[in-house]
């Protein structure tokens, strides 16, 4: 095996690369904006030069690119990943290591933030975890036995998809209720949407709708506001349902959560905690850590890296 | 190791034990009434007095022990069974090695069924799988990367307490809205009460309260009774909720359900099918074949057989 891997995190707006040791830390990094809008091959071709600086005298045991949306993960083919219009059945890997010479895997990019934050992370030695990226959406991950949770087509790991409310808010999934429409930012400004008519005394209540962000919510908050206080603790309650049925489910030793609305702070953890001290068994809520995620804005690369060695790990195994 | 196991169901009413095969076949069994009343030293003797007639001239390579409620599946030791009165912290597994001479291991009776289906049932081969027992409660039991999921306490596998509705019934484990409040035989009965008022020409009506059980709204909705027939539908929609959010989580090859309240049969199982293909998504919920167990009566036994088989591969890899 090679002495480094290159991670590469694929998003919408930019590509970032770094060249990672065998133990997980950054040896050099790159980045520039996603040609998104030059199609393909334009985004290709920025990967492999990236990719080509960065490996130049490096040994590179294999490349990892974490990219959006479904996917084939044994493949490496890409479906249509969201933040990349035009893009249908790309066989990324299959692309890259025609364009690099280097074994090349791809995998989706919770996934990856999972697998970076178990290598190197808040997860670091954990045999079983949970990973929420908390944003616009809910992404997860999940680890037990040591290994991903992959499941028969390797679409496992939906924890924003966890159904916790019959007849709940309507999901972008297609279905109702789902953890993601009320644990995610958009979930959070819906829920003080919705309760705003009663509480014209918040701060909140003077702005246009447009300006409301989960951002904002988490500032007046901080800054006193009581009503986006509770909206804060509110959407703590629904994710500490929903990681109350993680707990129940696998007893895991860390819970951790990443992404935009984990940087609600400490009153987010606090209200999450709490309900699922009362909502799962005492046994494994007493044992399970909920944790913020280590790894920041390097989560990308490293966690990309991460996929890249785990699926050499695996080809080893078998 | 030798050539058989020995696997013993210790219910609350009744002791089944069998000789069971390397390939899960049964060769031999027995049973008596569990002598519950006379204490722990009876139930120990009556089990060691029917494994020591089965096991006679046979091979046995290890005893498996499935027992109800929280335990200790590495040391052996049983808490507080709820149906055997007057048990604290027994170590089980010890006392019936000291009697027997030969590799004894306990396992709860939800992950028993689980390994057993798995092993020669329902769930044959699959690498991920979820299996639910429908009774009083509902007990689970989950197989990823084809192991059993027991967690970081051995508390993993509790399907029966996914929140399926914040602030919904009151559950026995002390929070509120737990999937087995719904999907059980007495969430469903629960389910029958509250809407009787509404349907006084249901011949539920007519019934005394006390008579009203899951199985007696089978039989009626059998009969053609509508409102009983809603009621089966209702609860399967509350299975399939908790059942959606495994798929979402797992992507597993099989869900199995078994217990008294899977007898329901067709009816049940096609809301729970309906409410996972518009609740998960579609590739997942395509994949995933929800069945009834295969094993019936002799799932206590060979499940209590596939747990000690469980654990000799575990020190095998180990």
């Amino acid at each position: 095996m090679g002495e480094s891997f290159i991670g590469i995190d694929l998003g919408g707006t930019e590509i970032k690369v770094a060249l990672v040791s065998l133990e997980g830390e950054i040896l050099r990094r790159d980045a520039r904006p996603t040609p998104a809008d030059e199609g393909v091959d334009a985004v290709i071709d920025a990967m492999v030069d990236l990719a080509s600086g960065l490996s130049r005298d490096a040994d590179v045991a294999a490349v990892g690119i974490g990219a959006p949306g479904p996917m084939n993960w044994q493949t490496g083919v890409v479906f249509s990943p969201p933040n990349l219009a035009g893009w249908v059945d790309v066989p990324l890997a299959e692309l890259m290591h025609g364009r690099l010479g280097l074994r090349c895997f791809v995998d989706n990019d919770a996934n990856c933030a999972c697998l970076g934050e178990r290598w190197v992370g808040a997860g670091k030695g954990t045999e079983t975890m949970c990973m929420l990226t908390l944003g616009t959406g809910v992404g997860g991950g999940i680890v037990v036995h040591g290994k991903l949770v992959r499941g028969a087509d390797g679409t496992a790991g939906e924890i924003g998809h966890i159904n916790v409310e019959r007849d709940g808010r309507v999901c972008g999934c297609g279905s109702r209720g789902c953890l993601e429409t009320y644990g995610s930012a958009g979930g959070m400004v819906q829920t003080a949407l919705e309760g705003l008519e009663s509480h014209r005394d918040s701060a909140l209540a003077a702005r246009d709708v447009s300006e409301i962000t989960a951002q904002l919510i988490s500032e007046l908050a901080r800054a006193g506001d009581a009503y986006c206080h509770a909206v804060i603790r509110d959407t703590g309650t629904w994710l500490g349902l929903g990681i109350a049925s993680l707990v129940n489910l696998l007893n895991p030793e860390k819970v951790i959560l990443s992404g935009g609305l984990a940087q609600a702070g400490e009153l987010l953890f606090t209200s999450i905690r709490e309900t699922v001290s009362t909502a799962a068994f005492d046994v494994p809520a007493r044992r399970v850590e909920i944790v913020a995620a280590a790894l920041g804005l390097d989560a990308g690369v490293i966690g990309a890296a991460a996929a890249a060695l785990e699926r050499l790990e695996i080809e080893v195994q078998s």
